[in-house]
């Protein structure tokens, strides 16, 4: 069956899946003390600034904990959407890792509400209330949409205005990049970004992610916060590698310009149906869309996908490295069949 | 350079890579709801017992401190060895995860001290201190000897006695199946163990350790907790498919016996040179020698292996799946070159 | 000055500080193993029903962590208003102590929004999401309403159709009582409430709050929740004879009746004035009101209040057991000068 | 009956409950922002430098880890004797409050074992291993020794040399300097401890201790920690008050010159019975000893005291500000009849 209900559910590029099997021979430190991480370092240096430190994680979740875990401290809050990873989807290991509190912000369009965030970093200094450190967001956000530079400058001066920190879970970094048609740095370390969870999972490879670090006065610390998190590989050769492969040939960006196309072609081609509606705008490699529930039995016949909002008929549509026009142009036709029926 | 030194410089065995490329074809569920994951807990209930409940981590750090944490109440306390991996490897994660206390006992030969465990099981019922929980043993122990059924039966009857759960990290649980030449259910379920840490990557696997759970009452919130310890895989096939991988015809078994063998070779040869002291008993992969100083910078320079006690010149020899009988010879042949000089 | 600014600022009351000093004769048990504990226990027993359970805290702080971590476990989430203390004004204790969540609703005059309460608790058995397990409320509300009987029954019925318990964080819980001129029973045991922090300190006493738990199936593990919480007195009985005062002849129900009067009084006088809006209904010893800024000076000579919300000219006035009708008579009389200017 | 179980048995001393009716008049601001506080603050610079700051906290248990709370780093470690309180008898408030490790050392005479002190400190840097970060001493001992300014000066030479900081908790800490016969100064600022905890309610107070830190470079977001900890009182006014009381006159001299008396005193007597041991050299208001079993049920019918170790048939008699010599004459007079028995 065709997916089209997570990355999650789709395996390994084979070009990462052949950088894991040459990266198989010999030994090699562990815990990072290899050449694999190294270079893996380097490149990402590369694209993201000299003036960066790089840590690899397991998971997303792992990726943003630790992440956040090495900047806040213990009375401190960290703002993000309501709609957020960070605040819906990774259980409570945000209280029970950072012991920091996590204030939803409003979303539109998945975007969070700079207004409300205005108005919600306060309190600032009373010793009652956790103090604001770091702004949060996703991008692309979790309904598919990107920021634009300038809204991210806008967030970015938010931050400085509190003395607050940036944080960008980006588990699909690439397809905000590739949407913006901008460098990797353009939409991190230019901005001031202060810290960057760089998804790997999503993209076509096995299991790892980055944490990016950019210009902190001293990230000393932070590798024990690693090994507490337990987010420290014992054989992170084979997470490095994973990476060095992503950044090959800018593999990344093959992915990232492929999965947008196939969402921006997907969104075109359903909202000819005229009971389809898309929901949010398409930027990146999802599309969610209104669908009337006498469409829904047919549709699921031929593909997974994401029930979004039960109540309101919205469903997510999200495209991995290995979907194809073909997958698409397969499914729409059974849209357009069940729609005349 | 001959890799004497972990298991974790090791790469991944050619069955295992294999299986992974395998199971890298298809669309397959996330977060573990895949056919792998159902098969690996199929196999693991056949060699550990039907009243398991299985759950699959990224590393030791975590599948430890998830396993524990599902069981532990913050008041609680958990008591394992003074060089216990949990004790001494895992940073605070332990503290930050669990909440817990953890205790120290004196350890003779890695093994924990039955008469200061007994003593130090106390003020129970003492608002005041930590309530004792669990009795966690590393099997084998840090110092590569293997605990005997009757020592596990004896633990067991202490945590009875206090009503405590019994848990072992089983980094390299196989080896100790393989050194007392039992079933593993024979050194587990039948023991009456509670929770079992079954490390897979230790043992010639990329990544994933399990976490087994015996007869446990309720263990529905068992998979919040592994959420929330960031320890849930989303493309969990690739953990459960090393794991099936090293259940295929007992492949566990070979490795087990093979590092064993060599381990007891390896003892064998150095303990020749008559200035060489083994200190631990060889009951499974590993050897701990005594070795004078002067006889280091030649052996430096064939193999890699860990300073264990730099103050007493001990020295840590591990073998993993990959290494083998020539290496040894071709090791202590420059050992006894090196002594006769 | 007057002080309408919080009954923290108030000192003890006269009987409250002369039991006080009759305690203090003689050897005592520490940490609550004495006759006056046992006697504020069984005192509370008569109001609150058999079947409740008793701690003692120093603050309020203190007493809804304790209180809320007996009962949840770090995977799960407490649901309460966006204005509740418990999420204000307690820094990050919830998060540092329970490690849950904290969800906040939308409140409207202070009262939890019960639709958005409703659409709030979900994801349930979403191995992602915090699972939501307590129902905060504060009675009487931070905005000084009062939750009716009926009121109080929805939520408990939504707390039944989601397994989850009911949480009452009674800071000022007397003046709810005296409003709705019911027993404590009557808003408390009869409603179903299963935990509530019975404030102390804001009604006359010096320091301490009690939490009581109502038919709890098992409470064993409570007081080394207590100790771990760092809220057990060592010399208890100094709480416990505070609570034992207010409860002799119902000095608590005369405070209450009291201070709501005062505020009610104080909302009829300051109504007068045209340009002055009371914001929320009175209904315990709180008047919220919009005060135009030139009247802000002259009020501000004779009398401390706090800012509520400084953009919206809103001023709280709370009234102590040892405000006067005479104090707001001056008060007031200034305020009509002021306006007459 | 006679009470030489514990100073928290105790009331408060007269002097002490005047100074609390005596501030309990008029309106005051709350937490900690009142004159009372000031005062207290102003009182404490001057018998402990002026480069302190100072915080108040509820209870023994809240000072140690509040205090330990706002220098600790979640991977770090705290090093302090396997009896000291804040190993034994704070429950898991410092993994629950700090969640950084516990190293027990072993102890001599209640004192911390300087050569396994030195020893513990290790794998600095290792990335696996806790931090060491604080030595904490109970100063008196829990074994009623006093640390020697010598003493002092060698923990705080092995916290130089690890960058480490130094704390104190001295709940019974006036006692240590009445027995040195030394100011407070002399052993806390002029040792170079960074952190003491500085006991009240085991001197004669109702409740309240006093957290003080010397030179600290940046303690601004100390008084976040203190709320975060539940140990911010409303009525500050109340603990500084009798802080006050402890310190005019220098009222806690006389308690320690008093109680160390008593406990020389009673020490002498005793030891003049042939099958009493006394356990700890006596050098403040504790005295262990050994008495045979068949010698303890007069003495329990004549006074309250604690087994300090059953099977070693050692008890602990502790003595408070209201002990008398009339008292221990009483006492040691049952004891000579028992013998002569």
């Amino acid at each position: 069956m065709i997916n089209f209900s997570s990355e999650n559910f789709t395996g390994v590029h084979g070009k990462v899946m052949s950088a894991l099997v040459r990266a198989n021979s010999g030994t090699v430190p562990s815990y990072g003390n290899d050449l694999y991480t190294e270079k893996a370092v380097d490149i990402l240096k590369e694209y993201f600034g000299k003036e960066i430190d790089v840590f690899f994680t397991f998971n997303g979740t792992g990726a943003n904990n630790f992440g956040l875990g090495c900047v806040i401290e213990k009375y401190q809050s960290v703002f993000c959407t309501d709609i957020a990873h960070l605040y819906v989807n990774e259980s409570t290991a945000p209280e029970a890792f950072l012991g920091c509190r996590i204030y939803p912000v409003q979303s539109f369009n998945g975007k969070i509400d700079i207004d409300e965030l205005t108005r919600s970093i306060k309190r600032l200094n009373s010793i009652h209330h956790p103090q604001a450190k770091v702004i949060s967001i996703t991008q692309p956000t979790e309904c598919g949409t990107v920021y634009s530079i300038d809204e991210l400058l806008t967030i970015k001066k938010i931050c400085l205005d509190n003395k607050m920190l940036f944080h960008i879970d980006g588990a699909r970094f690439f397809n905000a990049a590739a949407h913006l048609n901008v460098s990797l740095k353009k939409i991190s370390s230019e901005i001031g970004v202060d810290i960057l969870t760089l998804g790997g999972t999503k993209n076509g490879i096995m299991y790892g992610e980055a944490v990016i670090f950019f210009n902190m006065p001293d990230t000393n610390s932070f590798r024990y916060h690693l090994k507490r998190s337990m987010q420290l590989a014992s054989k992170n050769r084979f997470i490095a590698v994973q990476f060095l492969a992503l950044f090959e040939n800018e593999l990344w960006k093959d992915f990232a310009v492929h999965t947008n196309n196939l969402a921006k072609t997907f969104a075109a081609e359903i909202s000819n149906v005229p009971e389809i509606r898309i929901v949010y705008p398409v930027e990146s490699n999802a599309v969610f869309a209104e669908i009337p529930g006498h469409l829904l039995p047919g549709l699921r016949e031929k593909a997974g996908f994401y029930s979004w909002d039960e109540g309101k008929n919205i469903y997510r549509f999200i495209f991995s490295f290995d979907n194809t026009l073909e997958e698409i142009e397969f499914f729409t036709r059974q849209l357009s069949m069940g729609n005349e029926r």
